[in-house]
């Protein structure tokens, strides 16, 4: 048995502001930070966890943490796995807690720490990392770990289970397949607001030398300057190669539609957050308005009940699940079911503080146990703050290659979390 | 000149769980409590406001409180009259604490105390109660007010400017027939779920005899409960006044539809929270399914980009806006207007600590300026914590009398906030 007898709560934040690395149209200056938690245990092991923030406010995910640490401290692991989504409900059940919510904004973001913390916990606790542990669950202990609550009107368990079971035979070949070949991926590192045009040319020609096949630009911006980098990048990636846009929410609805078919001799793959996270009805009105161009959102999708609206109005043709954003894994779970029951390709969010090292584990499992395609499916990658975690991210020719030590590969490195402790480390009393 | 020069925020909690009061299938014990602000200025005024929560998690919207005060901090009142939506967007507009939400969760309650809190400084500052404050203002000058940024595919300001200029030239007549006649009232002192059914005959009773026209109940228990308690009500109140439910979010989408029908026979006015607050289209499903029984939703709706999809969809046939989960004053005539223009009745969320206090100066808004009728027009009264209040509502005929005093009614008693501040409080210490 072993039982969870401490969690600690940081404060770390890097000043990533200084470098304009992570501009767009939204967040000009972000300081990518992390409200990161460490379990203890009877019997000695640690759990890892966090959630992503850009700079101001991470206190508040820090004192969230604090506030719903009760609800984690004293679990046995065997509880939690022995019914994994009745753990996921004690964590966000607390009726008092709740009302801050419900299952959205700061409170849920601690909830994504405490729940990846745990479940860092038990991979590490059971020697596998978190992508095989989740496929070596079976269709039935994968089901018990979704809650349920307010989606049975587009997914059952019963629905989801069968999803799953018809593609448990052929999971082994896809193991297979993805430790061998990779999970295919995206580069973000190109096309940053704060950069100038220079930059963006030099960016996106050593992504093609680097051998990315696709990449993401941010627009948002004046539509002379969109248009000016969108063509820079074009020149120096080609047709053959994707290219994503980003917008970062900065448009109404008319706007959205207008812009993007302004951009559309660039011929963007997709259109990402286009209008307000909020706004389901909107984005469906743009999904029709720009297709052949596919709407995609997500990292701002604050819970299940967000998502399962987004594909009930076909409102997303790439669903953009984020691994801190949404309440920790037993949610991210739920989502990537009801993508796989819609049809439509997850693509995580990542870039930020150690969301590549986290969601490599999601689209593993999506593609391993859910969504069985690689059709459609990348996944971002920002060459941004790996040096700090102990099992970073290791890339080969524009793929991921599948984490293999044990646990959810968040743990950052003790003299980073030193260092960039807010306020007290190295990094912010100089 | 008027120049804020001092924030300071308190943590309130009134230990209200110890009675049941407030008790609903989703939240069992509540302690109503306020993070709650006073800024001081260089000339000697005060502006009092608050964010309501339920008791744990509090600190969380005072710590919210802090880390927005600089961007509240020595404003002048003259330049948040010149441009007050220029005002809302500099509060919620920090682009590090905006990824918290956006504009959900705990760092827009506490954008709500902060707002609430501006506005009702301003109040005092010109001498007139907030309703009157806004029902002098212009056309031009209450557009001047909103944050239009994702609305304008429902609500551009062109047409708000048109509906209010419609209703200005007869706002005298309804600001006269207000302070005659008060706005109507019902009671949700009835029918908590910690209640027993002699409790719940008792107070019925005692409704009736008051002189409320319309009661609420709270379901979403076993449905033989609630069918019980609904049949005790009915016997008490007859079929002349309204009976209106109250879910609390209990159910799933099909459920809700279900359990409704079921409760069809004691001719329900509205069903209230049926589900998920998130549930743009499980609300509209529901509402077809429920007609002529309305949906009622907004206590947990927590923008203004949620509210204009639930009018969009047809999915809510009551708009219950609520003074301190939307971002105060700013945000909440924006949704009256949506709700004016979609032809939906404005019945705020009232209860807890204070909301009757705050929302009885929307709904006078509303209807002097923007709904401008009384049809279906109800505002929530719940018999709790008004002593702790220096202008507490006044109720006559099951009607709220319009306050007088300059300002929000937001300001508790100063032995108030000493007595229950957390912990520290003599309340809270024994």
């Amino acid at each position: 048995m072993t039982t969870i007898t401490g969690v600690r709560a940081r404060d770390i934040r890097f000043p990533t502001s200084q470098g304009l690395h992570g501009s767009d149209a939204m967040n000009p200056d972000p300081d990518y930070s992390a409200a990161y938690v460490v379990l203890s245990t009877d019997d000695g092991l640690e759990g890892h966890g966090f959630t992503f923030t850009i700079g101001r406010g991470n206190e508040l995910c820090v004192a969230a943490i604090e506030a719903l640490a009760p609800r984690v401290h004293g679990l046995d692991l065997d509880t939690v796995r022995a019914d994994p989504g009745a753990f996921w409900r004690h964590v966000t059940g607390d009726s008092q807690l709740r009302w801050l919510g419900p299952e959205k904004g700061v409170i849920h973001l601690a909830t994504a720490a405490l729940v990846n913390a745990v479940w860092d916990l038990r991979a590490r606790a059971d020697g596998k990392p978190l992508w095989r542990l989740l496929s070596d669950l079976s269709p039935a202990e994968l089901i018990a770990c979704v809650d349920f609550r307010y989606l049975t009107d587009a997914l059952d368990p019963g629905q989801a289970r069968e999803l799953l079971e018809e593609r448990a035979p052929t999971r082994a070949a896809r193991i297979e397949e993805m430790e061998r070949d990779g999970f295919p991926a995206y580069t973000t590192s190109t096309g940053w607001l704060g950069y100038t045009d220079d930059e963006v040319r030099r960016l996106a020609r050593e992504a093609v030398e680097e051998g990315w096949g696709d990449v993401k630009m941010k627009v948002g911006g004046p539509p002379a300057d969109d248009a000016k980098r969108a063509a820079i990048i074009r020149e120096e990636i080609g047709l053959e190669r994707r290219l994503m846009m980003d917008a970062n929410q900065v448009w109404d609805v008319p706007e959205a539609i207008e812009r993007t078919q302004r951009l559309a001799e660039f011929e963007p793959y997709w259109m990402e957050e286009p209008t307000s996270p909020d706004d389901v009805l909107g984005h469906a009105a743009i999904a029709r308005a720009i297709a052949p161009v596919r709407v995609a959102t997500g990292e701002h999708c604050h819970n299940r009940v967000m998502f399962k609206q987004l594909l009930q109005a076909e409102a997303i043709g790439v669903c953009q699940v984020d691994a801190c954003r949404l309440g920790g894994v037993n949610e991210v779970l739920a989502v990537v079911l009801l993508a796989a029951h819609h049809g439509v390709p997850v693509c995580p969010h990542a870039g930020g503080v150690g969301l590549c090292e986290l969601t490599q584990h999601i689209s593993l499992f999506d593609y391993v146990c859910a969504g069985a395609s690689l059709e459609g499916r990348m996944l971002e990658y920002v060459d941004h703050l790996h040096e700090h975690f102990l099992d970073p991210v290791r890339m080969r020719d524009g793929r991921y290659i599948p984490p293999e030590q044990p646990g959810y590969s968040a743990a950052i490195r003790g003299d980073s979390l030193d260092e960039f402790e807010y306020p007290g480390g190295a990094a912010w009393r100089s």
